[in-house]
C-alpha cells in the first residue's frame, strides 16, 4: 500500500517524470494570478496574510532558539519590521539529525508524497509568497508571483521528479542467482536502501529566494536529508513562510518538523560560512557571489557543494530579418527586473561596421541607439515601467549604476522613476554603454550586476563569437544569445557556446526572452562554465544527495 | 542509422541496462579461463604475449614522450624489466584535449559502441592481462584472471551502462509549445547536447589495477572525455596493455588515439599529485591510501574527484547455526590474496563470553582457535595454499606483517611458504591476533593492510554492533558482515550498518565471501563512509562526468 500522499499526488509526479524526459512544455501550478485558478478571495487573502506578517515576530517553534533577528526592508521603500528566531545551531543541528531516521524509513514514495503535498500547500499560498518576494527582492508583483510562487514550485517539483527517478533506478530488493555448473546455484537476496547524507544547507540570494532555493530544498529533502534554510538577510520572509509550510505538513504527517528549519542572520553578521563548515552539514546549495561560491567549493569539503555564481551573460548580434523584433525583445530583457536576473544579458557584441537587417544595413551606433530607443519606449509610460522594472534590491546596485557612466560612452543614461504606488521605492532605468572590444576588455569581463549593459564594438562576428566564448570560459555565464540571418553564423555560435558550456537562445524576437528558463524543459545553468558548478535541475544535481547501502543474505 | 559498433554490441548494452536495474546475476564475459570460452590456444597465447613483454620497451606512440621509465618487479620474485614512455604532460595533455571534439560529436551511441568494442578486445586478451595482473599485484593466477580480466571488464561495462543511461535520460531535441490563450502558442525547438568536462585522470592502485581502474576509465571515456591512466608504479603493465587496446580501437575507428594515454612514474618519483592539479584535468578517479585520497578531495578542486581509500572491514559474530561453515567461510576470506583486498575483513568482534552454535556454546578463545585452525587447514597443502594466498605485493605489507605480533596476543602466527613454481616469491600466511575492545581501540581503529586480522573481545553483541558502527563511521569500511542465528540481532546489525553506510553480508557460510562484489548487483563501496566518496558503480559516479548544454530557437 502506497503512502496516501503519494497516491494523492501520483499523477502530478508521473507527469513531471515524463516532462523531464520529453522536455516539452508542461506545468503543474497555474502561472496566472487569476481568481479562476486560485479562487475569488485568493488575491485579497494573500495580501492580508502578507500584511499580517509586517511588524510582528515570525514564530517557527524551532528548538535552539535564542532571541530574535531580522532587519528586512522592502526595495519599495518601507521596513518589514519582522523578526525571526535566532538559531543556536549547536542545538538545532542535532535536532535536525535526530529527525532523519523516521524520514528515511518513510521511503522514496512517502517522502515524494510529503514533498508534493508541501508544494501544493505552497501553491495555495502563492499570493502571500508573491507579496513576500516582491517586498524583499524588489520584483514587480507579476514577476514576484510567477517566478516567486508557481515557477519556483515547478522547479521544486522538477527536483522531486529527478530525485525520485534517481532513487528508484534500482529495485529495492533482488534475487541474485549464479549458476554453478551441475551444482545448485548460489542464491542470495539483496536489499538496497536509499540513505541520506546528513543536513542539507540552502544558502539563498536576495533576488530569487524561492526560485533558486526550492530546487536544493526539495532535492535534499526528498532524498531523506534534513534541510536548513539560510536565506539572504535581505530576503528572509519568503523562505520563512516556506519553512513554516514544510514544518506544518511534516507535523501533520506525524513526522518531526525539524526536518526543515530556518537560520537567519542580519546584514553584516555572516552566518553562512559558519554553517557551511559544520560537520553535520553534508550538502550545500548556494546562490550568490563568485567569491563566496568559490570559497564554499574549496573549503566546505565535508559536503557536496552546488553553486550558482556570477557570470557575464552575452549576446552576439550578427544580422537579423526582424530588427524591430530584435530591439523589442532585447529591450525587454535588459529592463526586466532592472537587469537583476542572473540570466539578464550584459555584453552585446556588435560588429563596429554594423549589421545587415531586413531594413538595410545599420551602423553600430544605429543598433545601439535603436536598443536605447527600444528601452525608452518600453519604459515611457511610468505605470508600465514600474511593472517591468520593479525596484532596485540594494544600495550596492544603486552605487554600481551611478558610477557606470564612467565605464564607457553612455548610449542611454539611467534615470530614476517615481513609483506611483510606492513613492519611496528605488526605481531606476537601465544604463546602456558603448565599449570597444580591444580597448575595454577589463570592463566587460566581469559581472556588473544590475541594469547595466554594454554594446561592444568588435572587428566582426568572428571576433564577437570568439570573444564571447573566451569570456564565458574564463568568467562564466548563465545565458547566451545570438541574432543572425545566416545559418552558418548560427551554427558557428552553437559550436562556440557548446565549448563555452552555456545555454544558447537563437533569434529571439517574439514572446520568449533570453532571461527566461522553463522548468522541465530548460536546464538553468549548465555546470560547464564558471558561473555555476551545477544545473537546475539534472541528474548530477540529485544523484549524490543520497547513497545506496545494501545488505545480502543467502536464501 | 546507428553507429556500426553500437549495433554490434547493442544486445550486450541492453542486457547490462536491465541488469543494473534488476540487479540479479548477469555476466557478459566468461569468468572461467576455459578453452571452451576463450579458445584452445588462448591460454598459451596469453602467456606467450605476457612473456614477450618482459625485458622490452613497451611502445605506445604517444605525443610528448621523453625517454622511458619503469621498474616493476613481480611479487613472485623477478623483475619485469619493462620500460614505458615517459610523458611530457605539457605536450600530452593538450593533445588529449584536441582529441575530444570529434569524440564528443560521435554521440552517446557511437561512444558506447566504441567502448564496448574496447571491452570485447580486452576480453580476448584476458589471459595476457591475467599474467600481467598476477606479476604486478601478486594475485594467484585464477584470481588475476577473474578479477583482473572478465570481472574488471564487467565493471567497465557496468560503468558504460550507467553512463549511457544517464546521457540518454532526456531526448536529444524537443518541441516546446506553450499555450497563449487565444493567441498562437509559443513554439520552440530545443537541442540538448552532452558535453564532456575535460581530461579524466585515473590514478591506480597496485593490487587491483584493472578492476578498480576500469570503472573510472570507461565512465569518463564514454561520456566524451579523454582519459589519462596513471597506474601505480608497481602495477603498470595491465593498464599499459589496456591503453594500447583503447588506442588501437580508437585509431581503427578513425578517432584520435590520444583520447586514452598512459603516464608512468617510478617508485619514489610522485606524479599523480602533479597531474591532479593540472587545469586540463577535470575528473579524477583514485584508488589508494586515505592520506592521498583526502589530499585529492581537498586540493584538486578544479576537478570532480572520486576516491576509494582505506577502511576497517568488520565482522560481528554473535551466534550461528553452522559454525563449521562460518569458520570455513571466514578462513577463506582472511587468506584470499593474503588479505590484500580492499574488501578483506580485519576486525572480528566476538563476545568475550563466547557465542552459541549448533554445536553448543563456544568460548571466545575457542572461536578464535577455530578460525586459526580453519586458516591452517585451508593452507595446509602448499600447492593449494599458494593458489589462495598469491604473493605479498610489496615490502610494506611484509614489514607490517612482521611487526604485527606486537599488536596483541597471537592466536595464529604468520609463516612463510615456499612457492613450488616461483621460489623467490614472497608468500606469507595470515596472522590472527586476539584484542580487547576496551584496551586495544588504538590498534583496531585503522587499517592494517595485508593478512592481519583481529579477534576483538567485546562485552557482548550490543557492544560489538555499536563499536563496529562507530569505527566505520569514523574510519570507514568497504564491507561488513554479521553472523547471528537470531533475527533480531541481524535486524539490529542491518540498521547499524545502514547508519554506518556500509554494505552488509549476513551469515555467509557457503560459496559467497564477504570479499566478493558482483558487478551489476553489488554496489562496491557506498560513498557513505570515510572509506570512499563514491560507489562502483552508481548514477552519482557517472552523472557529473558530463554536462548537458542546450540551444533553443523559435519554429
Amino acid at each position: 500500500m502506497s503512502h496516501p500522499l503519494f497516491e494523492r499526488h501520483r499523477a502530478t509526479l508521473d507527469a513531471a517524470l515524463v516532462a523531464i524526459r520529453e522536455r516539452g512544455y508542461w506545468s503543474a501550478y497555474p502561472e496566472m494570478p487569476s481568481p479562476r485558478a486560485y479562487g475569488e478571495t485568493a488575491a485579497a487573502d494573500g495580501q492580508a496574510a502578507f500584511e499580517a506578517h509586517l511588524n510582528t515576530a515570525f514564530e517557527l517553534d524551532q528548538p535552539g532558539t535564542v532571541g530574535r533577528v531580522g532587519r528586512e526592508r522592502s526595495p519599495f521603500g518601507f521596513d518589514l519590521g519582522i523578526t525571526y528566531p535566532r538559531a543556536d545551531v549547536d542545538v538545532l543541528l542535532p535536532a535536525m539529525q535526530a529527525a532523519m531516521p523516521a524520514w528515511r524509513r518513510l521511503g522514496a514514495e512517502g517522502r515524494a508524497g510529503v514533498c508534493l503535498e508541501i508544494l501544493a500547500r505552497l501553491n495555495r499560498k502563492s499570493f502571500e509568497i508573491a507579496h513576500a518576494v516582491q517586498h524583499t527582492t524588489g520584483q514587480a508583483f507579476m514577476m514576484a508571483f510567477q517566478a516567486g510562487a508557481p515557477h519556483a514550485q515547478e522547479r521544486g517539483l522538477e527536483a522531486v521528479a529527478y530525485a525520485y527517478r534517481a532513487m528508484t533506478e534500482q529495485v529495492p530488493s533482488a534475487l541474485w542467482e549464479k549458476p554453478q555448473g551441475k551444482q545448485d546455484p548460489l542464491r542470495m537476496e539483496k536489499t538496497y536502501t536509499v540513505m541520506p547524507r546528513g543536513v542539507g544547507l540552502v544558502i539563498g540570494c536576495c533576488t530569487f529566494p524561492t526560485w533558486n532555493g526550492y530546487p536544493g530544498l526539495f532535492a535534499s529533502l526528498v532524498t531523506g536529508n534534513a534541510v536548513l534554510l539560510k536565506p539572504h538577510a535581505g530576503a528572509v520572509l519568503p523562505m520563512a513562510i516556506t519553512a513554516r509550510v514544510c514544518r506544518e505538513v511534516l507535523a501533520e504527517q506525524g513526522l518531526d518538523p525539524n526536518l526543515v528549519a530556518l537560520a537567519v542572520n542580519e546584514p553584516g553578521s555572516p552566518l553562512a560560512s559558519t554553517l557551511a563548515l559544520r560537520p553535520e552539514v553534508r550538502i550545500i546549495d548556494f546562490t550568490g557571489s563568485t567569491a563566496n561560491g568559490d570559497w564554499l567549493e574549496r573549503n566546505a569539503t565535508q559536503a557536496v557543494v552546488y553553486t550558482e555564481k556570477a557570470g557575464v551573460n552575452s549576446v552576439v548580434i550578427d544580422s537579423t530579418n526582424d530588427f524591430k523584433g530584435l530591439v523589442r525583445n532585447l529591450a525587454f530583457s535588459l529592463a526586466l527586473y532592472s537587469g537583476q536576473m542572473c540570466t539578464a544579458p550584459q555584453n552585446l557584441y556588435i560588429p563596429r561596421d554594423g549589421i545587415d537587417t531586413e531594413d538595410g544595413h545599420k551602423r553600430f551606433d544605429e543598433v545601439a541607439q535603436a536598443l536605447a530607443a527600444g528601452v525608452d519606449k518600453l519604459l515611457g509610460d511610468t505605470a508600465r515601467a514600474v511593472e517591468v522594472l520593479g525596484a532596485i534590491q540594494n544600495e550596492g546596485v544603486v552605487r554600481r549604476l551611478e558610477s557606470a557612466a564612467e565605464l564607457g560612452r553612455v548610449v542611454l543614461a539611467s534615470r530614476a522613476i517615481e513609483h506611483p504606488q510606492f513613492p519611496a521605492a528605488t526605481v531606476r532605468t537601465p544604463v546602456l554603454l558603448a565599449l570597444d572590444a580591444a580597448r575595454d576588455e577589463a570592463v566587460f569581463t566581469h559581472e556588473h550586476f544590475g541594469p547595466i549593459a554594454f554594446c561592444i564594438a568588435t572587428d566582426g562576428t568572428a571576433q564577437s563569437i570568439e570573444l564571447c566564448k573566451r569570456v564565458i570560459q574564463q568568467h562564466g555565464a548563465i545565458t547566451a544569445a545570438v541574432y543572425a540571418a545566416d545559418a552558418a553564423v548560427i551554427e558557428a555560435m552553437r559550436e562556440a557556446m557548446l565549448d563555452a558550456g552555456v545555454a544558447l537562445s537563437e533569434n529571439l524576437t517574439g514572446g520568449v526572452f533570453v532571461n527566461q528558463s522553463a522548468a522541465y524543459s530548460d536546464f538553468h545553468a549548465t555546470g560547464a562554465n564558471p558561473a555555476a558548478n551545477a544545473a537546475l535541475t539534472d541528474s548530477a544535481f540529485v544523484a549524490n544527495r543520497f547513497r545506496v547501502v545494501q545488505s545480502r543474505r543467502h536464501v
